[in-house]
């Protein structure tokens, strides 16, 4: 039971449960921070499938999640990749070879084209961070 | 892209979106109705899938569902496989060759225990139906 998963099991829990988001943050500084984020949060009782998950990935790490302003909900886990290398070498090439097939197709595309910016440096100069805000407006 | 879904994609999708469910009803009989339903419902833009899925499974039907109540949501999709013999002889012969690995697991180990007791007829008896009722409290 606790054999490596199919990649293309994964691309079907990730196409329904897998989130690929692209943040900018404004700082004190001229240009915002953009970072990309790999996310897959469940409930309290699906943990291990996560840890899985990720070593199958070989990467990402997982965290309980507790809301405080809804403390009666089930605690819920999450794993996360934020580190820029794992995305690039772990996590889009993983997805590149096993596709994704339902709506997260589109969000995945986007999330590459804002990675080939970051690879090239463009996110640390004004017009590259504009470029993936108009990329990401259609996420 | 519309090749046929990989099984194991299928798996992966289904232990995030799918439902395998057993509804017992009382109508004015001796014996309530039992039945085996399984369902993914998704949002709108997301219909394609449920037709791949329909076609690898070679059964189901797929329906626009829209929430009376709340006029405001976007419309759904729902692929629903309801008919005992494309469960028994499709549905639970695909999930058995490739199994799911999370939560749905669980859930759909009930499901077999239940299309059993169908396959034997033992639904159609008040002692049957108690059992199917204890195996389903543990859904």
């Amino acid at each position: 039971m606790n054999s490596m998963l199919d990649p293309n099991y994964i691309a079907g829990f990730v196409d329904g449960e897998g989130c690929f988001s692209v943040t900018v943050t404004k700082r004190n500084k001229r240009i915002p921070e953009v970072r990309l984020l790999f996310e897959i949060e469940l409930e309290d009782s699906d943990e291990k499938i996560l840890h899985r998950i990720a070593k199958r990935l070989d990467c990402g790490r997982i965290y309980r999640v507790t809301y405080r302003k809804y403390p009666h909900w089930s605690s819920h886990f999450k794993l996360k990749v934020g580190n820029f290398k794992d995305i690039d070498e772990k996590v889009i090439p993983f997805f590149k070879r096993h596709p994704l097939q339902a709506k997260k197709k589109f969000q995945f595309e986007r999330f590459c084209r804002v990675a080939d910016l970051i690879r090239e440096k463009r996110h640390l100069t004004v017009e590259g961070v504009e470029e993936i805000l108009r990329i990401r407006k259609f996420t």
